[in-house]
């Protein structure tokens, strides 16, 4: 019998504890957060019944065949909500707004021209599934319909062109299977990607969010990586071609690249891959007196023009402070020295970095980063807390669990914004922040570019019990008017989903907005792919 | 008075001789070429009257000012003809086909968005004009209209961010004033994007046409160095911002960038710029014993992940042997010890390099490089063959009016490919080529990425007079079919116009050309924009 706790676990079903040190982090933080929150444990329930006809799902059946449609409740909550953090609230008190009716598993391309030309004459709306990552409630279906999920067939490498240096991937392929492929090829390869979702996440899911990787500085964000795509529409097929570039009218791929199945079904995916050659790669890793110190450090860098890192991230004071903390570095021999040196808490920061591919010119970017590092009063501390970083680089989601069982709330949010504007929108931010009670906020630069970067918030509070969902929704949509108004994107990688749409407008134009509508209406004219979602179309 | 003659001629009325040594090669390959054609050095006239009322006359001068609208026939003529090869021949004969009724030149953007609003409400075509270099028929009024040039007023440089190190320019500024403000800033910058057209081509017009330069290859092309753009279409103006990456719903950057006038005025661009610092620069030449050689020297550069060159440029045999014929290099001492060496004319190929940026990073690729061109036959020349070909790498153009005034046809074709694609598409274009009478075609790659490359055609031959219009139609219409035929794209970097717009739905599909049609009629719903352009729409 599964309960809503088993759906919220991890993929593999991992729990984890919190370590003593972030406890005592948290109470001297917090207080004494001696409350509890609901866990889940109780048994799935789902009080909306599948409002597919028995004709429909004979349909479906006869598309993909029996066993590939499930209307059980498992499936059609599973498929119901994703990470976001009111999802969480929703499933640990057993609460299930909008499931689609059923769960459907193509088999093929084919099957999903098939499923899209059904439900496009039958105006049932369909909900592409990725890995079941998304933070930004895109994944609903207030209007009933179906989860199309890819992830149980279409999950398998097409082929790799070794000339070309791309791979052909069925889009319902998860992060973990698709390197594995990659790597153990003769050539050995890597796909570059490595979003924090990556044990979770879908390459077609990662190509219609325009995720980004913890790599990306150097390898790209999806839209640099994806070459061509396979997608399949209401009004029907397009398949572009892995041109390197091509000056033939405007290029729809960017047009399906962050689309988050508001027009079609992403099913096959061509994309860069690179050499795996993980012995090649260099690592440095800096503390710096100050935020503005790191950044300036991240900008000379990406403006030098003597190629990139793909790591390059750098902590704020605060997120600095709780990994030295919650590290037992705090007031060690190591801390009392750096402190004396002039790099405080509360002031200092810390910067990954690691570059990959060619050794030599790994080597040489290392080496001009500790350059402009030293010129700007960062202290090299050795590779080794770059390498741990990367170490445990997907546990910090793990913690999740146990933090909301003990009743404190976290998630995340994330920006994209020019180097002018980035430490004025920081301040804003913190400032935010900081006139919130009792609220931890960490920040770190993670993807950075020549014109600017993104910035990735983190944030810890006590919920506030009874109200947390409201409280939480005010939280959040005032820390997001703060982002947009001190010149930050709505996002950088994370996308739109139901989370951010309220903002499009404000943040695109009026005009802006209506393009991208008029669009979605020429590819879905019944507007059955994904309703509702980022462009707000019911 | 002016003749057409003084229209066909560049922009700084340039006119060129031909070098003994070229008229020798010519004579070797062509036989006696004694024919000439006609000069166009004939009075300008003009059949077609201008079609607009008084009212509308008086409108525009209400909008721009009287002294912004010109329907004088040297204005018209000027503005109804690019560079492609049929223009230069109905010029030459004194034929004006499908000029605008007007040109007008607005002063601000607040005057586009009037001209726009009011040429929609009258349904007056717009052909937006950029700096006259259009090689595929993409300026052309058949349905009458204005042709709207920026380049009167709409020149400027906006402002220089130093942080973000981008510039924001009008569209109506030529390369080579940008190019000097860039320079001359305090800072010292490049725009970094040198197509051949650059004395005579706008950043709008690079933007439109998705334009790249001698040195993409480091920098990119436009798409690739856009970040933000302000375009007016006839249901409004779009503002796009300068993030570096976004990831708010799919981009529209990239549905304005390959437009060509289709869907509005981009009338100012913002765009990445680089430090200007020409003393980094290595340079590196080679010959190498085959086209094959040096194609993998290009490959495995691009696919070794240590950056970059930013000038990467190989000749295929024959252009190779014509360049050693026209710098009298043909058999002087130096050749007659590379052909002992085994690098064979009919065989051997040039490659030229050069990298700048961070003047050790330079090196540093210059030396990869040079390893790897040594371990596929190739022979470093030194740095000063790619040093001169840098020198007069605009001139060649220059040359077209006295081939032409000799009887011989010029003109250029290119595509993007694969890697995989490209030897025997390359294969495929000799053949096709040396089918052809009398034919002498050039090809060079110019145009490097990890997954691929551009080819370009630069063909020659003595033109079939009585027959010279549809005889060269037709080759050309065999060699763009061979390239489609063989996996190139309509173009990488010329962009489509009205010479490629047949080829658009076989090589994108029906669909994908019925979603561009699409886009265009929701921002252009009386298809008052270029009409007839690319997608055919009239």
């Amino acid at each position: 019998m599964n309960s809503f706790r088993d759906i919220l676990k991890w993929g593999d079903k991992r729990e984890q504890t919190l370590e003593a040190s972030m406890t005592k982090m948290l109470h001297t933080r917090f207080g004494d957060v001696a409350s509890s929150y609901p866990k889940g444990d109780i048994p799935l329930n789902i009080t909306k019944p599948s409002a597919l006809t028995q004709d429909q799902v004979l349909a479906l059946f006869d598309i993909v065949g029996a066993e590939n449609v499930n209307t059980e409740p498992y499936a059609r909550i599973t498929h119901s909500y994703g990470k976001y953090y009111t999802d969480l609230l929703y499933m640990r008190n057993g609460v299930v707004t909008n499931p689609p009716d059923a769960v459907v598993y193509p088999r093929t391309h084919t099957d999903v021209v098939k499923l899209i030309a059904y439900c496009n004459a039958h105006k049932i709306p369909i909900i592409p599934f990725g890995g079941n990552s998304s933070v930004t409630r895109g994944l609903e279906a207030p209007l009933g319909g179906i989860s199309v999920d890819l992830t149980r067939h279409l999950n398998k490498v097409v082929y790799i062109n070794i000339t070309n240096q791309t791979v052909t991937v069925q889009a319902g392929m998860y992060g973990p299977a698709l390197e594995k492929a990659l790597n153990e090829h003769a050539e050995g390869y890597t796909c570059g990607h490595f979003p924090q979702s990556f044990e979770f996440s879908t390459v077609g899911g990662w190509a219609v969010t325009k995720g980004a990787g913890q790599m990306s500085t150097g390898y790209g964000k999806m839209e640099d990586m994806v070459l061509g795509l396979k997608v399949v529409t209401p009004v029907g097929e397009i398949e572009t071609k892995d041109f390197p570039r091509s000056a033939q009218g405007w290029d729809l791929n960017h047009t399906f690249l962050g689309s988050e199945g508001t027009l079609g079904i992403v099913t096959e995916v061509t994309m860069k891959i690179r050499k795996f050659r993980p012995k090649n790669t260099s690592f440095a890793s800096f503390v710096f007196k100050s935020f503005d110190d790191a950044v300036n450090t991240m900008r000379i860098t990406m403006q030098s023009e003597f190629g990139f890192p793909h790591l390059f991230r750098i902590s704020d004071p605060e997120e600095t402070d709780i990994a030295f903390k919650t590290k037992g570095f705090d007031e060690s021999f190591g801390d009392k020295v750096l402190q004396t040196l002039g790099y405080k808490s509360g002031k200092r920061c810390l910067m990954f970095v690691a570059c990959e591919g060619d050794a030599a010119h790994a080597r040489f970017v290392i080496r001009k980063i500790k350059g402009i590092a030293s010129g700007n009063n960062g202290l090299h501390i050795g590779g080794k807390p770059t390498r741990k970083w990367l170490e445990q680089r997907y546990e910090s989601a793990y913690l999740r669990d146990p933090l909301m069982d003990k009743g404190i709330m976290t998630d995340t949010l994330e920006t994209a914004v020019s180097w002018a504007n980035l430490s004025g929108l920081w301040k804003n931010a913190r400032a935010y922040a900081e006139a919130q009670p009792n609220t931890l906020m960490m920040v770190h630069i993670s993807h950075v570019y020549e014109n600017g970067a993104n910035l990735y918030f983190t944030f810890l509070s006590p919920m506030q019990m009874g109200n947390e969902y409201d409280s939480y929704i005010l939280f959040h949509k005032g820390l997001v008017d703060t982002l947009v108004k001190s010149g930050g994107s709505l996002s950088h990688h994370h996308g739109v989903g139901r989370v951010m749409a309220p903002w499009m407008q404000e943040v695109l134009g009026k005009n802006y907005l209506d393009a991208l509508k008029a669009i979605k209406l020429h590819f879905d004219p019944n507007n059955i792919m994904n309703p509702g979602q980022m462009l707000g179309l019911d």
